[in-house]
């Protein structure tokens, strides 16, 4: 086994886990769990998307919560831009990174953007182009590339031709994301691989999801192919609307024990991340979804 | 990766999941469990106990539970016998293998069963030789190799002693057991390496917790060294003493999830299996903790 020495964590909880929230979250308490974030050591924060309100009502207050974050040297806060008109309102929030969308499955991409995955492409070149020439960097977040819910198992050609459209347009870094959360070790293994033919290792990160529990024993597959970076959700943030009462992201308290526990440094404290977590749960009126957060928390109380 | 292309498990529910339940089970719902994990093609059943009804009053039915059965030739039904007064008791109910258990931690073993590790050896050595010379099956629980709740982390050097210990006094094969699931691939590996020197793969079996969410991280860990027999538990059966409300128990479903999308073939058919997980949750009137399940369960309401 060569597995990295470092892992560099992208918490996605502040836009993918809370976007689908149904009780209001008020940007006060998004920009708060930002702060607590990076005070716990991350150094890349998803912090919100520039979509039509419409669709993400919960998003709305992108530009507040972008101004109201205390920024810290060194750390990445990125936007979820789906078209030109979300960039150019994006730009005002001076993000550091602006990340667009595709599915690596068709049905997918038809059902969530209403389009061809080709479409979504052409449609997202001119934002890439423009983040770029704007000094901005680009990351490329790729859905559905073990499993789609419409169309079953997603073959590693269709990770590795939706990964090339993404290269052609100059996006700069790729996610590898389970959004249903079906992988298991070997089929994730397959679908990083099939993108390891564009992108390489510095440009890729993992993003898997708990719904069956498999995330970190997929990270664990993922590390084993060297990849460095993930992405994950304080609290495990975010379930899937796939599965009412399933969880979604994986939760950052438990990869990071994960890593932790085989000797790779994140830079995280685990203990400020678990009061980030503590913190969004209170609010939220749940328990964490992190099972780590869970048995430290009731560590605590017996100690 | 050179992995197992089969592996057996052995669904630990019905004693380790059931022993520290609250409200009784009675009789007739534990022999229909053990008739839903047959039905579902596990081949091996830990079934019960023989330990003071004072200390496990759950388990004061097993006579009766075990003679409830309707046994399925090529399935192990097994028992806990502590001591010699358990195994006489167990003599009675036929069981095809005892289960004596020892820690790996000295703290554990002197909390848990008020005896040094040496000592518990001593106390098992006449039951182990009983056991044999009546031709039942003999397997070694090894409790706490990789943490402990009072020592903290645990040397692989006393998991080898252990190991050492129960092959001296003719165990057949044993468990390599993170009790506190606090265990992480690489140190869940160096146990099951400290294990080897006494034990070939055929006589090891893994027993991981998802106390912190780690447990098919270190499943897939274990695969890798070729590891093939795992215990796990229906539903997640079994909460941790050390963690109110922090699960316990892998989930069976979850392994055989993990396995199955691997091409590991298990013969267990999830379908039925997440019956009887839904069975006994149902009884006991809570949610499955298996991720798989809830996945698949919601999947099924959905549809």
């Amino acid at each position: 086994m060569t597995l990295p020495t470092h892992v560099k964590l992208i918490d996605v909880g502040p836009r993918d886990g809370l976007q689908n929230e149904k009780q209001t979250v008020p940007a006060a308490v998004k920009i708060e769990l930002v702060h607590r974030l990076q005070d716990a050591g991350l150094k890349e924060i998803e912090v919100t998307s520039f979509v039509s309100p419409k669709w993400v009502p919960q998003m709305a207050d992108n530009l507040e919560v972008m101004a109201g974050i205390a920024r810290q040297s060194g750390v990445r806060y990125s936007v979820l831009t789906p078209n030109m008109k979300g960039f150019e309102a994006a730009l005002a929030s001076k993000p550091d990174e602006i990340v667009v969308f595709g599915a690596a499955s068709e049905a997918f991409s038809q059902k969530n953007i209403n389009c061809s995955i080709a479409e979504s492409i052409e449609r997202f070149a001119p934002v890439v182009a423009a983040a770029l020439a704007a000094g901005i960097n680009v990351r490329g977040a790729m859905s559905c590339t073990v499993g789609c819910p419409y169309e079953g198992d997603i073959a590693p050609e269709r990770v590795g031709y939706l990964a090339g459209l993404m290269k052609g347009i100059g996006v700069q870094r790729v996610d590898v994301a389970d959004t249903i959360g079906v992988g298991t070790p070997l089929s994730v293994q397959r679908a990083i691989e099939a993108t390891l033919a564009h992108f390489d290792l510095n440009h890729i990160s993992g993003h898997f999801h708990d719904t069956y529990g498999q995330a970190l024993s997929n990270t664990l597959a993922a590390l084993q192919l060297g990849v460095f970076n993930f992405q994950s959700s304080v609290a495990g943030l975010g379930g899937c609307p796939y599965a009412k009462g399933a969880t979604g992201n994986v939760a950052t308290e438990d990869v990071v024990y994960l890593l932790h526990g085989m000797g790779i440094a994140t830079g995280i404290d685990l203990d400020k991340l678990i009061d980030a977590g503590q913190f969004i749960s209170d609010f939220l009126g749940r328990p964490t979804n992190s099972r780590v957060g869970k048995a430290l928390l009731n560590k605590r109380l017996s100690a």
